[in-house]
């Protein structure tokens, strides 16, 4: 069993067999995204991807709010190397900031295992990249939305211009939300598409992302990560070149002992039992 | 007039002039995929792509259920080539099986004529990799979908995971489908825009996909054929790229004498009449 | 102050600062596209790409309908090269045509400031080209919409098959829309999402227009064109791809003053104070 | 052992174990392209790409040259559907005949069995199409090659202006040569690296080929199949991309038990011996 | 006839029929861009690509060199928009310049008629920048090059980089080139197929060029032309990609009277005659 | 100064100011990789990128010659995970470990700094994916490679498929040493572009890769990071893709003082000094 325990910003730990609960644990600052923060969630999702403990993850947020945003003293650390006259040069500096947030981000994505968010008040800014990322979406009644970054002076770089238009499918509304700021309440994130489903309660919305979680976990791991894995390729490409990538990568896949287990369990009426990845 | 009569699991007539009805006819089977219904799709759509006479077709399953997806037997030939003792050898193997399925499926939407499914009961598995490669669904108020290949312990790879999102534009609802397979109802169909319309019966779904067909044939075929491919084509393609390859396939198109027959029926407020293709 | 007022076509004003209003205004053709209007459009919004006074667009159309399509004397046009006996050459100047109409809409998309349109009644044809290459699209109850092309005997090739399913993220009722060249109301524009909201009139879509207009005015200029630029390449690229763009364009623009005024005037609970780009 | 002896226009055979050698047997008609090479062409290189007794491909011509390019009849036949007198109609005909010689062509590229060309003498258009779509050429000192198609008053569209500049790696003679038509001598096409190598006759330019064929042969199947397959895929995509297809490819094929015969019989200065694939 | 006599810093005249000579004329400044330069280039061949009567085009410069690459008051224009303070709107500013000067040269890659360097002496970072974006490239013996933009203390950004590698098909040497801004010699861009011939003289280069543009212009004009539209559009895509346009493309275009003129006119040993596009 | 003194397989030093010196360092084994191989080569290309002291880059080898390929036992490794009895989990073990060394390599070409190889005598296997990664290769006279991975039973999966025929402009001489893996000398190399120069020795090549590495090193690091960059970036995109995002990389770029710094040491004929990054 991995030791999930040294993070400082993130509460990690297993709720039940293979899987796994992380949750934004800077609750004093609304889990604002500092700059520890950014890197926790890298090396916690790096952790992650290898680890064949851990089925599906259930991210949520500790106190008052899920997230914040990005705090803005990391911010300014971003704008403000202000040491640095030559534009060319602080160009580059900010550029280097982003590519290390960005990369945060995106290792939710990239760690192969499923991974639900459950929601409750605020989720804002940096807090809306992060959960496009994950790939199902819970809220309690009380979430509110909100793509701040133009109120900050900039476009969000993060992710959410790349993957929230993906998500819900939807160029229309999205642009007003991006372009104006403004809060979204947790009707409109379902009826958008963004959430899957809307509960009374932080607790219910956790347990139900829990309960969910479960579930993938019991599925065989193979067919769980590849499609996971084809899912996010097949966003990216056309479908001809997803159908050949698949092709390749399933050619492997079909010859795993999970088809003859989980057909064998099916006719047995039995729960299936998959060795580890 | 070309034969249709051949094929042993597709029962196929002409219910009006330009319209073609192709009915799943394995009920025995409730309609799975084995070998011979793989090679028979792909045949009968490769026929349709160069038949004249059809310029809409609507598919719909007999029996009890419209589709129960892959035939178990079919799955553990794909799987089974135990012969075979070289991993990558069998892996080479079970592509190939895979490539001919896929260019099954995707036969339909390469077919340039408008393909439209009439869905009654289940729609499982491989079922659910044929409706997405048609144009539009209809179906039955006890119509009911699984993406159910996680329970088989694989990842779906006939089409589903590459088209499904890209027809209902949800990445959210739609990964909670396919990690968890569980049935989703022709309500929540319709929400997420997978089917167009439900209709109280089996019958009536058919009925309204024929009209809906007996429209489609009732306009200028190279309006339609135009339509679908470019359809096809700009769903794979950035806008420009989209616009780009318009531009050059209607240099040609805009040429027909059917703008101006078009134009003129709709002044004479008389039905146009278009030859064949 | 630049000049609006030299179009014919077109009626233009400052209904309040760094707001534009340009109303469609040919209202005895029902506004329809005849080749001055592909020509004024392209050359208005190439104006406005350069104006530093305009920091979001308005659109409408003056009259009973806001866009009845394609004037038919101009689609003659494009058909109608008859004196060219040799097909090739049609296929080439039908094409040199089409690419002139193409660049007039794509015009509205790439001139980075947002565009919102304000529809009323029938928006017919290339009404709907040009309004999905708007940003963001209100309009009064008794508004209707056509994918009309069809029934004029050609594909639609002005923009709506690629931008289209694009806003909605609908590849399905979309389908059938664009085949049958059937009228959807208001109504069934809101719900696969291609208006934002249905107000009563003509009058209240305008009014929200502008208040949607004068929040987005009243932001950062750089934190709009930077949003409305990178939501359109990152539509058509992969979220990799997009990431990378956005952080080499970030590296620039998060070393802007506008964050710093941003942050301040939040903190100081006062409206904000952007110079001009 | 499967039968290539049903074509008429190709003589086939193995002239030493998994070596295939397919000549081009038209020679009255100089090998010039007509309606049954364009199929026999596909059937042959389909049925080698399933033929597990091939593993490498020579492809020369009989008679007094390699190839004549297109025959007139066909080419004829192509433009000359008169009878048909909407243009959009004809386009649409003329597009389909090109798709099947286009796909005749590819199934060279496609047969995932390397394809060495021994070139004599003439080698017009079409035939430089289908060396092109080869993976290696060989040619004797006496050949040229002519992209000819401009002299016929067309743009070449069967793969030369596709494949060429990606073999040659030059977008600056070989405009040269697509534009005038121009012959290009056997030491030409070595210079840009279309050929490998210039051989003194005819037969020694097949003996050449034979030999680099029996060498392919004598290697791993799946380590070559492997490479063909990856560079064809990797000539079309963006580095990145390339290797994560190869990592998905390779994580099968390296479990394959010709790496333990590759290394075990080279350690033991031995011939490996590989089964079939 | 259309005039071409306006221009300032090029001297345009038809040496012979359809072929339109264009010679930089700013001598005493060394050929270099400034704005004008920029400017006329761009309406230049703007004018070209829709004149009927210019079938090719030959470019060469006046004076003592060919070109001696960006003016240098020109460049600080870009760089020196110093009253501007904010970071982001400088930056803004500078790539909208950028954008003018990279359309200003793709101008003439996108004429679509084909266009033919000939080089003397000096060919000096823009310089570079223009003559990859012709087709043919011939020098004299005397003829050097540089990209030289890395000695201004910035990348080449007005097309050497994405252009030259696709070129000549090299990316080691060219590597070499372009970090260390070395002059190489005529010599040198023979071997690496930059240019395709070197000739004693400046005259000699220019006749040659002017020789092989009659050639050119002596062929069906729709074949040349689609002939560069489709070697631009398959430089850029997969050989898949680049046959589907190819077939939209020519499924037009080889139904012109073209082909019966040019099959007639070989088959009379007659000089063909075309209509003009 | 950062401490590069750590790393076991490989030795670093700083021959002159900027430029940084690797080499591999395991004579006894020919250099061949392991597992720490590939490890520390990716940290201390990494470390590389981050480290403002290093302009520019020179690999070699250290003993017999430059690198034998992958380590017969590290292979193994790869393969032999034999107590994995599922296929599918083997699959996807092998493509974890193929990540890792993909990674390794890749982290040559992404360090932004220009990196020369000075190869000697044997280059065999992964030592041609290493140089291929590279930007510049010079080798001397007793140099020779071979793409090795076809005798091991295997397609080269660590870069040489995707990025040798990307580099060398070459798709048939290319396919002809990768689907025989024979051995090519240094003169071969030179004639297909492989490497820029042949030298009598290994310590000439050395010599020669530090002279141009002390050039590169003496340019601007903002030009020199960005030619890199774009070049990478233009190699994997259109030429219009390409373009875009050099227009928003340079519209900060340009912005430097560096422009200013060196047209003003041009014209004083100084050296010009620039700031490091």
């Amino acid at each position: 069993m991995q030791d999930y325990s040294t993070f400082k910003n993130l509460k990690i730990n297993f709720p039940s067999q293979f899987v796994l609960h992380v949750e934004l644990n800077r609750p004093t600052k609304l889990n604002a995204f500092d700059r520890i923060s950014w890197q926790e969630l890298h090396a916690c999702f790096k952790q992650i991807a290898l680890d064949s403990d851990v089925r599906a993850v259930v991210i949520s947020g500790a106190g008052k709010l899920f997230n914040a945003g990005i705090d803005l003293n990391n911010l300014q650390g971003i704008n403000n190397n202000a040491e640095e006259k030559d534009f060319a040069r602080r160009a580059l500096n900010t550029r280097k900031e982003l590519l290390v947030t960005q990369d945060s981000i995106s290792s939710v994505e990239q760690c192969d295992k499923p991974v639900i968010a459950a929601i409750h008040n605020g989720c804002i800014g940096a807090g809306v990249d992060l959960i496009t990322a994950c790939d199902i979406r819970y809220c309690s009644k009380d979430a509110f939305f909100s793509v701040k970054e133009v109120d900050l002076g900039l476009a969000a770089d993060v992710g959410t211009l790349q993957r929230l238009p993906k998500i819900v499918g939807n160029n229309s509304l999205i642009r007003e939300l991006c372009l104006t700021g403004r809060n979204f309440s947790s009707t409109e994130a379902l009826n958008i598409g963004l959430v899957n489903k809307v509960l009374s309660t932080k607790e219910e919305a956790l347990t139900e992302a829990l309960k969910t979680a479960n579930i993938i976990a019991s599925k065989s791991p193979i067919a769980i990560l590849s499609t996971k894995h084809l899912l996010n390729f097949s966003r990216d490409h056309s479908v001809a070149e997803g159908l050949a990538y698949t092709a390749a990568w399933n050619g492997a896949m079909l010859n795993s002992s999970d088809l003859m287990e989980a057909v064998d369990a099916t006719m047995g009426r039995r729960k299936p039992k998959f060795s580890k990845l």
